[in-house]
């Protein structure tokens, strides 16, 4: 029994439910039965909003993995902060149905933004949420380097702004905004993979 | 394997659950696409209760966490307590709905009287559950110091009497009694962090 | 890592998101604000279903988990098993639902009987889980005795019978039998505590 | 703390959660009380698209726990399949529901298409995640035997063809190719019986 392991017991238990529950919202209607196969294939926002959000919390919650096998300790401040950044991932199922509903119709403007807002406040809260750990190395494991440290800097540092961006997208394109927090999602990965050489496994 | 461990488990689900499930309530209705940015805005009292009920499940969650580190063990009537409480927790996503749905309308005072109700229940099972397992120090570790436990009893003392207040403020004002709420939990913090100098980490 | 530590993990998800998601089905209504208080009574079926349920689900709980405490091992069979009985524990929201929604109404005797009959299912594969596990101690640890298990026997035994009771009162009355399902519960506790002076903690 | 743990909990979480929201989306109507009997009855594809779905999902965390416990770590690559495999684990509710709701009416094609196409999508992301760790023993336990992997191998290379050929029934009969899909789960009980003989327990 570490002292971060309930911290990730509750919050492998929001990323996994968040993620889960998405796929509750998509639906095509009782009513849709003689032409199911179309009313399936309107509903391409859904699948969209679906794999966006479901991949990004995928991501959130490796990183997330990551930076806490290099922290040593919790304490109530950081739990706080665990818990407010989780509440922006729980969050995370309104706005993608926005996305699921609106994509395609008016409306779609102010569900992509108040998806992309989303994603920005809980890009900025996990960024608290790691300097608030690592400030004087407060909860920091011994044995970790400062190099590792460095890493996952650069890995925190541009979230606000890649999900500003797609925010600001929105303007010109609800679609593109969508697509551009896709790809953040799936292009996280190489860059990633740059920075946990060392530390997995543990 | 402690003789805590599934206890925290079984219960770090449902704090987890029911705290990431509260979101499935909010919804704008799909006819409002033309006004969607409008109809967002409408539904102020939804994000009002989902920030509320998060943080207070969190910071019970908070709370729950640090109390069961204080046990070296659990019992069978340790755990049906928990069961209840738990269940009261588990609870909270309904009246949550009715403050998101009512808040700004007729019904508001019966949608917050229900919230703040099961908050004043939720906290006399969480006093039962924690007198039970400290009287006689019947499941408490024996390295846990007479100091550490006075201390969760300033914490838990006050739960029932802060959100009976809340409750009785409903009469005179709904949306002043969920902001007490939202207080309750946000100021929580700070003289939560008092009591857990020693404790953590280990 | 024990051998029964993940068949824990995806066990107690189960149990605490059935019990969690119960919740979700309780509604009034947007429409019934003006006279809200008078609709937060009138669905009094929906409290005492929840209730019921979640007492009921948090009971199993603590029978598998002190169960699963006698075992050293699973197997595949076993583990199928405890996939089917989860399969049951998964399901009870729909009937509980039905309770919930008909209690009061045309159509109880028929809810009520697809509730019972949940529970007696339930009971008889959580029985052969049991006995799988024990034949022969094919499961079960070594310094476990033979009367720990055959206090278990007396707890599990009398499932199948005491639901099929509450199933058989539903033709003269849904309500008793939803109260005589509540009552299991809640009578189960002091019966229960018997048999686990020994084993707890471990 | 081994490598793994943590992707075994979120994996845990998101099975646990996907089998057990399923059915929330079994409904028979609040106006269907006088005739409830019947009404209970008319939705017998509900019951069969649980069931199939539940014993799926519990069949597919079986495999994952068996694979898992071979292998000694974990990197970001496979972390990253395996968000991906989750994703179409946590999307078979919607599938399923399309089944319940259209397997007795027009569109029953359409919605066991969609159920099938969504389980050899599964399969194959699962083969890439099991090829992708036993590669020249990427992620492999050095004290695994290559009988070990091999007898794994067995039991994931007929995933996608199985599958598939219920994709294909499909067009011949919905309701054919929804039983095969529960055949499936349930033969494979017997057969992965037999790759498992020498790592339970451990």
């Amino acid at each position: 029994m570490t002292g971060t392991s309930r911290l990730e017991a509750f919050s492998d238990g929001v990323f996994a439910i968040a993620a889960t529950v998405i796929v509750l919202e998509i639906g095509v209607g009782e009513g849709n039965g003689g032409r199911l196969g179309h009313a399936l294939v309107h509903i391409w926002p859904s699948y969209l909003a679906y794999v966006t959000s479901f991949v990004t919390i995928g991501i959130i919650w490796m990183n997330h993995h990551h930076t806490v096998s290099l922290m040593a300790r919790t304490d109530r401040t950081h739990q706080f902060i665990n818990v407010l950044m989780l509440m922006t991932v729980a969050f995370l199922p309104f706005p993608t149905k926005l996305v699921s509903d609106f994509l395609h119709r008016p409306g779609a403007q102010s569900a992509t933004l108040a998806y992309t807002a989303t994603l920005v406040v809980m890009a900025a809260i996990h960024l608290v949420w790691w300097l608030y750990a690592r400030r004087g190395r407060r909860l920091i494991d011994d044995n970790v380097s400062d190099d590792e440290l460095r890493a996952v800097d650069r890995a925190y540092a541009p979230g606000i702004a890649v999900y500003a961006i797609a925010l600001l997208v929105t303007f010109a394109s609800p679609l593109a905004a969508v697509l551009i927090t896709l790809a953040i999602a799936a292009f996280y990965l190489p860059s990633a993979a740059l920075f946990d050489r060392r530390r997995e496994p543990r």
